[in-house]
C-alpha cells in the first residue's frame, strides 16, 4: 500500500525547479511505494515563493526554513538553497528527525559536512545528496561496466567540467541568481560547483582518491554586483581549477574545470582506461556512452557509441521506447525514484552524507594545495 | 485570466502516455492562458484504462468513445488510437463542435484526410495533427534558417527515417501493442508510421512535392499473432519504403524508412543542400544541428555542429539552462504549447489537418508508385 | 627474381599524376617480383607533357599514343586520358599485346566496355580498371567482415557521392581540366565519375543489381566554355543522379551523387544492414569503418568506429605504425601493388575489364531509366 | 636553377623510413629550388642497411657514422638514430660543417640540446629538429587562426597523446626496436617520445611555459629483454607522464601522454580555449580541425570540423583534390619542403635547435617535479 512522502522544498532557483519537477514527476513513470507530497516551499521572498509554489503545485509557502523545520506535516526537507545555508538547516533538520535531501556540494567544507553527517548518522534519518548525474544512464551502464569486472587493471581516469558562461566581464556576481560567483555563498567556485560532480562520478567509479596537486585561477579579477550594477568587488571564487592525483587503486588521475572553455556548454565527461577496455562519457551527449572493449576480434575492434536509449540500460524501461532520449531533468527523477525505493527497502540509495564526505574531502585538499603550492594527501573519510 | 481546457484522451498505448505526459506538464513550463484539465481517458479494456488513469491523473475513465464525443464538460478530444479509428472519431467529434487532436498519420489515406479536414472546418473546430518532430528545437530552428532565406536556391533534400525492431521472425503481430505490423488497424507499414513524419518535416521546410516513384518491401513474408501465438499469418504491410522525388522548388528528393536497418534505433534525420549552405539533423542526436555556411571565410568553413540548448533556440528558454538537453518528450509539450497558444491569439498552430493533407497525398502516392511501378504525380491538396 | 614492367601513361591530368606516383612508389613498400619502370608518358601537347615527365620521372614522352602503343620497349599502356579515348586505346593496346590498365569509368557505355572487354580477353593480355576506392582498407575491410558472414540476410544497401564544386554558374565546362562537365568526353556527368565508385563497391559487396529506377538534373543549364570563356553552351551532362534499386539478394538499394551539395568535399560512403550486423563508410574519414554487431551483449551494443590503422587491417602493414593514416593517393599504390601481385601469381587483381561490366550496365541503365521514366531491367553481364 | 643538396641518413628505423620517403617525394609535390639526393644511408648493420638503402634509394652504405660525417659529398645530416646518439653525430655533424636535420626529442635532456645549439650556430650550419606536427596541415591551419588574432585572451590550453601498444607486460624491452623503452638509449619515455610533441606544437601556438608540476609512472616495472627473451630488467621508463602548467601569457595548461590508454591509438590533440574562439585538434582525425567563433550569430554557433583539404589550407594545393586526405608521411614532406625553401630564402623553417631548446626545458623540468614532488620554474631559453 501506498505511503506519503510529505515534502518541504527550500530555495525555488534553479534547483528549486528541477526539484520540484522531479517529486511531480516521479509517479508516473517509476512503481513507488512511497507517493512524494509537494507540501510546502519555502524561501525569504513571500511573492516569488507564492508564484513558484503555484507554478509547481506545493500546497503552501513559508519564509522562514525554521518554521519549516518544525512541521509536524513535513516528512522530508530537500535543500535546495545556496551552499551556505545547507548545514544549518540540515543540522535543524535532523535534530527534528526528518528525513533530508541536500543539494550538492554538501557544504562549504569538509568540516561542515562532517558535522553534518555525524548529525544525520546520530539522529537516524534517512539522508541523500542530489549528485544527479550518477543517474544519468549513460552514467550507470558505466559502473556496471566497471562492476561487472571488464576493465581490469585501471590506468588513467581523466575528467572535465566545461562551460563557457562567464566570460564577459559584464556579467556580475552575487544576489538571487549568481550567488555562485560569491565565495561568501558557494564556498568556491567550480570546485564545488563543477568538478565536485567529476570527483563524485569518479569515485563511485574508481573508488579513493589518496593525493593530489591542484591550481586554480580567477581570470575576471572583478566584477559588479547583482544587486548594485554601480559598484565593483573583487571576485574571490576560483573561476578555473584543475589538478592531478592518484588513486588508492594505482590510477593516475586529472581533472579541470572552467567555466571558461568558449564553446563547452555543459561539457561534463570523463575517460577510465583499463587493461582490457575504456569507457569514455560527455555529457553534452548524454545519451551516449563509447566503450572500447580489447576482446573483440583484433581487427574489429573499435569504440562503441553505445545509444543508451535501450530497454535493457538503467532506468530506460520506466521512460519511453528504445531510440527516444530523455533530458537533463529526467537525472532528478531517476535520483528520487532510487532514494524512495531505498526508504521503501531499507537500503538507502546513495549518496548519503557519507557517501559524500570523500568528494569534499578531495575539494578541500586541492583547494589547499593550489593554495600552498604543494602536494596534499587527501584526508580519509 | 486562465480559461481551462476540458481534455478526453482516446487511448492508452505509447502515443496515450505522451500526450498524457504533455497535459500534465506545459503548464509548469510555458505561460500559457489555456490551461489542459486531465478530463477523461477512454479506452474499451475497464481495467487497464482505469490503470491508466490513476497513473496520469485523468479524472475519469470510458469504455466507448461515443460517450465522451457527447460529454458537456469536454472541450477537446485527442484521438490517441489506432490508425483505423481516426476517422470515425474525428467525424463525431466535429459534428459535437469539439477541438481536435489527432496522432498522426492523420487516416489510413488522402480521401478519409480530406473527409476529416472538411468536418472540421465546417464545423469549425480548432484542429492539429501530432508531428511532434516540427517541435524538437533544432528541427525548429532548421525551418528558422530556411526562412531567414540563408540557403538560396535548394538543390537536394534527403530524408531517412531508419528502425531495427522488427527484424526477428518471431516478433508478433497484431493485438495492442503491434498493431502497427497489421495493415487492417495500421493502413501501412513503415510508410505511414516512419516516412509520414519525415515528409511533413520535408514539407514544412522545403515545400510541396510534385512526383514520386517508390518502392516498398515486405522482409518477413508472415509472423505469428500477438492474439494467438500460435497461429501465423501473412504480414501485409511494407516494411520498408524508399522514394525519389521533385519539389516544386525544382529540388530532388530521396526518403527511405525502414525497420530493417540493423543498429539504428530511431534514425530520423534530413539534410538540405542549398546553394550557400547546408543543414542536416539527425533525431538520434536530437540536441544538435549540422549547419555549413558557404559565407564563412573560406579557410574556416566547416559543419557547425550547433548543440540547440541556448536561451536562444527555440522553446530552450522555458526548460533548464543552456547545456542541458530535454528529451523526447518535451516534443509533445512544445506542441501542447503552441497548439494551446495558438488557441490563446487565434492563429491556429499547423500542422492543422489541412496541413497534414499534402503529406498524405505523398504517401498515397508513393503506395500506390510502388504498386504501378510508375512514376506518380501527387495530388495537390 | 625481379621482373620489369615497361609501363606507358596515357594522359597527364589529375589521373596522370595520381597513377604516376604509384608506380614511383610501390615497389618501396611492398615486396613484389614486378617492378614497373616509368618508361614513357604520352599526351599531345609536347611541353606539357615534357614538364609532367620531367617531374615525375618518366624516361621519355610521346605526343601520339598511336606510337606508344607500337613502341617495343612497352609492356603495360595506362589509359588516363579522358572517357571518350578508352575505347580506340584500349582496342589498339590490346591487338599489340599490351598489359592495360585503365582509368574509370571503363567506356562511355556498356557497348564499348562490352567491346573492350571481348578485346582484352581474345588477346589474353592482363587488363584492370582503376576504381581505387575498393582498396581504401577500410573498404576491403568492410569486404572482409561480409566474406566472413557477419552480416547474415542484407536488408538494405544504401550509398551516396557527394561533392559542391560546380555550385558556381561561373564555372565553365571543356577543356583540359573541366572536360568531366562535357558530355561528348566524359559521356556523362556524375553518373559516370561518382556514382560509378559507388556502383562498382556496391556490386563487390553485395552482388548484383537486376533493376532500377533514376532520375538525374542538369541544375545549370549552361556555362562558359574554358577555351573560350566568353561563349556560353549548353550544359548537357547530369550535375546530379540519383536512383532505387534492387540487389539479386533480395536487398532494396538506394543510390545518389551530385557536385551540389554544399558542405560535402568527398562524401562517398555506404551503409550496409544485415540481419546480424551493419556496416557503414564515408571517404570524408577514410580511415574509419562503422561497424555494428547485434551479436555483442545487448547492454553493451553500439556502432564502432573501427581506427583502420592496425597491423592486422588490409594494406597497413606495408605502411606506418598503428594509429598513422594514409592518404587518397595510397588507395592507387594499393592497386598497383595488388595488380602487380596479380601478375605475379596468375590471379588476376579485380576489378577486371569484365569485372567493370556490371557496374557499366547499372549506369547505362540508370540513364536510360531518367530518360524513360521508368523501371529498367539491368542488362545482366 | 636547381641546387642539389646530398643528403646523409643516420638510421634506418621508422624514422628512417619516413625520412628517405621524404627525401625521394619531396621534388615532386613542391617547386623548391634545393632537390634532396639520396646520398648515403649509415647504421651500424652492414646487411640491414644495405637493404634499406636498396630499397629506398640511397646511392651508397656506410657503418660508421663517423665516416659519414667525414665525406666530402655530404651537405646535410640526418640524425634518426635513437636518442642517445644526437649529441655526439650532432657535434661532429656542426663541427664538419654540415646542414643538420635531427629527429625529436632533441637530445636527452636540456644540456645536452644546449650544448648542441651552440655547436650549430658557432658553426652557422642550417638546423632543423623534426617535430613533423606543426606540419599536419590542420595544425598549421591552427596556427594561422591564432596569428590572425582570433582567439583574443587565452583560458586554457589543454593537450594529451595518448597511445596503447605497451600495456602488454610480454613485451620486451631494448633492442633494434624497443630502444624506447630502455631509458639509457631513450632518455626518457612517454616525456621525449610523446609528450614533447604536445609541448612543441603548444609553445608554437600558445608561447612559453612558465612552471610547471608533473607526475609520472611506471605501470609494468619489469619486462623481459628484446634481445634476451629469458631474461627480465626492471623498466626504467615513464609509461605515463602528466603536468599542469602555466603559459607566460597566463593561460593554464594540463598535458597528459601515455602508452597505456586502452583503444587510443595515435591521439595526439590539443584544445584551446580563447575569449572569442576556441580550437581543437586530434591527430586520430588528423584531417580536420574542430573551430568554435563566438563571433557567429547567437542561433548558429557552434563547433565547426574544418575538413582541411581545400586549395585553400596550408600545404594542400600541393597535394590532391578537395576532399582528399594526405597521410602521416606527408608531415615529414611538407616539413622537408619548408626546411629547403628556408635555405633558399634564407629564412630558416623552424622549429631550429634553438626552437626545440624551450620544449626540452619544459620535458626537464616536468620529469624534475615528478622526482621532487614539487612544482618547478621552466629554465628560460
Amino acid at each position: 500500500m501506498a505511503k506519503t512522502l510529505n515534502v518541504a522544498m527550500i530555495g525555488y532557483g534553479f534547483m528549486g525547479r528541477a526539484h520540484s519537477n522531479a517529486y511531480r514527476q516521479v509517479s508516473q513513470f517509476f512503481d513507488l511505494k512511497y507517493l512524494p507530497v509537494l507540501k510546502v516551499a519555502c524561501a525569504r521572498d513571500p511573492e516569488k515563493i507564492q508564484k513558484f509554489a503555484e507554478n509547481w503545485g506545493w500546497e503552501s509557502t513559508e519564509t522562514d526554513w525554521r518554521k519549516v523545520v518544525e512541521r509536524k506535516d513535513v516528512d522530508a526537507i530537500d535543500i535546495g538553497s545556496p551552499n551556505n545555508t545547507h548545514r544549518e538547516i540540515a543540522l535543524a533538520a535532523a535534530a527534528a528527525g526528518k528525513t533530508i535531501l541536500c543539494e550538492k556540494p554538501l557544504a562549504m567544507n569538509l568540516a561542515e559536512a562532517s558535522e553534518m553527517t555525524e548529525a544525520v548518522e546520530r539522529a537516524g534519518v534517512a539522508n541523500f545528496v542530489w549528485f544527479n548525474y550518477r543517474r544519468v544512464p549513460a552514467i550507470t551502464l558505466a559502473k556496471q561496466i566497471v562492476d561487472e569486472g571488464r576493465l581490469g587493471r585501471v590506468f588513467h581516469y581523466r575528467a572535465y567540467y566545461l562551460q563557457d558562461w562567464t566570460i564577459s566581464p559584464d556579467l556580475p556576481q552575487g544576489g538571487q541568481t549568481l550567488w555562485r560567483l560569491d565565495k561568501d555563498v558557494a564556498g568556491s567556485g567550480v570546485t564545488g560547483d563543477l568538478i565536485s560532480h567529476a570527483v563524485d562520478t569518479a569515485i563511485w567509479l574508481n573508488g579513493p582518491v589518496t593525493k593530489v596537486v591542484g591550481d586554480v585561477e580567477t581570470f575576471i579579477k572583478e566584477r559588479p554586483l547583482q544587486d548594485a550594477p554601480d559598484e565593483k568587488k573583487a571576485v574571490e571564487i576560483d573561476d578555473a581549477c584543475q589538478f592531478l592525483c592518484r588513486f588508492a587503486n594505482g590510477s593516475l588521475g586529472l581533472f579541470e574545470s572552467t567555466r571558461y572553455a568558449r564553446g563547452r556548454k555543459n561539457k561534463n565527461g570523463f575517460e577510465i582506461n583499463g587493461e582490457h577496455a575504456s569507457i569514455a562519457f560527455d555529457l553534452e551527449d548524454p545519451h551516449r556512452l563509447l566503450f572500447f572493449d580489447h576482446n573483440d576480434p583484433s581487427h574489429l575492434q573499435g569504440w562503441r557509441s553505445i545509444h543508451v536509449t535501450g530497454f535493457e540500460h538503467p532506468y530506460m524501461k520506466n521512460w519511453w521506447v528504445p531510440g527516444t532520449t530523455i533530458g537533463y531533468e529526467h537525472t532528478f527523477i531517476n535520483s528520487l525514484a532510487d532514494f524512495l525505493k531505498g526508504l521503501e527497502t531499507g537500503t538507502p540509495a546513495g549518496p548519503t552524507f557519507r557517501d559524500a564526505l570523500p568528494t569534499q574531502a578531495v575539494c578541500d585538499a586541492v583547494l589547499d594545495s593550489a593554495e600552498v603550492g604543494q602536494w596534499q594527501m587527501v584526508v580519509p573519510v
